[in-house]
């Protein structure tokens, strides 16, 4: 690869193997085990929401800033892992739903819509 | 901007943006209710392995894949989101956390040893 | 046992058990299997107040009624059948966890506090 | 009242209602602040079984068998106060739901059908 400057994703893909397999924690990775660790850290993140009233930044203080910031990271650190064991390209899967739900959901027909959104 | 290629959290961000100001459904996107929503579409995933012994690829048929990469899409999609409500670069953020673990479990020190992964 | 009307959670206990054998359904069964399941069942519960402002009753239409309540159901019937597999008394549990929070959270010196609620 | 021994949930509902009010307390319990704590909650259950090959008690130590019987607990009281908002009953929710499950998997058409399974 000359690429200098591979893409995040890949970049973080390629981090995360070598972390794991330094560590020989490959063996606890399967698929399943991935999914129920990225269910708990995204709980982890909405735990700084729910007792808030919107989750602006306004309402968050330094502390729970920093944490949801390290939670956002955690989340997308396994959601990397489990994408790469399922041979998915996260980038071209993102890329093409957002197409299907441009044709799903033409602007012209749903704007403002909240039926829409409900059913989106 | 004159860099031909965006990075990917970026473009994904810049394309989520514009998809939801052309429908008007920013107004549905308060943090907390993107980390809900963020919330259901990992269980969506989840839903995929529950019952599979490992949920390795062998044990998904083309359906369940095709499904599983969906969801995979769904959910960086509302990461991507909340992180920019948030003011968080997913990238930094990501990087950040990978080096903190790394100082956190030394390889040479926790190699193989499940108790280790159990705290990480 | 000569009680007429045994307790709910052991009732539900109960059918759940016969419902299982009935079917050899018990082999999917495994704790972790069941806590997945009762996220999932959770998740799909969360889903119908996502978009809502609050979530009170008369935000929801009829239909969307009858979803929650179904969905309460299936939460309580998986937490059931996990408590069930690990011989977990749910009433017991649940009581002993009120008096812990009690002497946690006194009233007079909590009252109204949120910060106290959000520590809780 | 002068029935000596509600039934458990019904006791529960009591006893949450009590506790929220002496606190001042449910003006945070919106239906969707609930739904998002109950998620919360079976995320710190769930995070219990993750890195466990079945979750079966033999696998856990008696830390963890308690730490699984106070989140079990938790669950439970978040799922009565929501039901609790949304006006159902959770007894009759629960056995309707049985008999409904019933009806729609038929023991002898079912019985040890994965396939079926996947679809319950």
């Amino acid at each position: 690869m000359t690429a200098p400057h591979p893409d995040t994703l890949t970049a973080l893909r390629d981090l995360t193997r070598t972390f794991a397999a330094e560590r020989d924690w490959q063996q606890f990775h399967t698929p399943k085990n991935l999914a129920m660790a990225l269910s708990v850290e995204v709980a982890e993140l909405v735990e700084h929401f729910q007792w808030l009233p919107t989750g602006a930044l306004d309402e968050l203080d330094e502390r729970k800033r920093e944490g949801v910031r390290h939670e956002l990271a955690d989340v997308l650190l396994y959601l990397v892992q489990l994408a790469d064991k399922m041979d998915v390209d996260l980038r071209e899967a993102a890329l093409e739903k957002m197409r299907m739900n441009g044709e799903k959901y033409p602007a012209a027909r749903v704007k403002g819509d909240a039926r829409k959104y409900d059913e989106y």
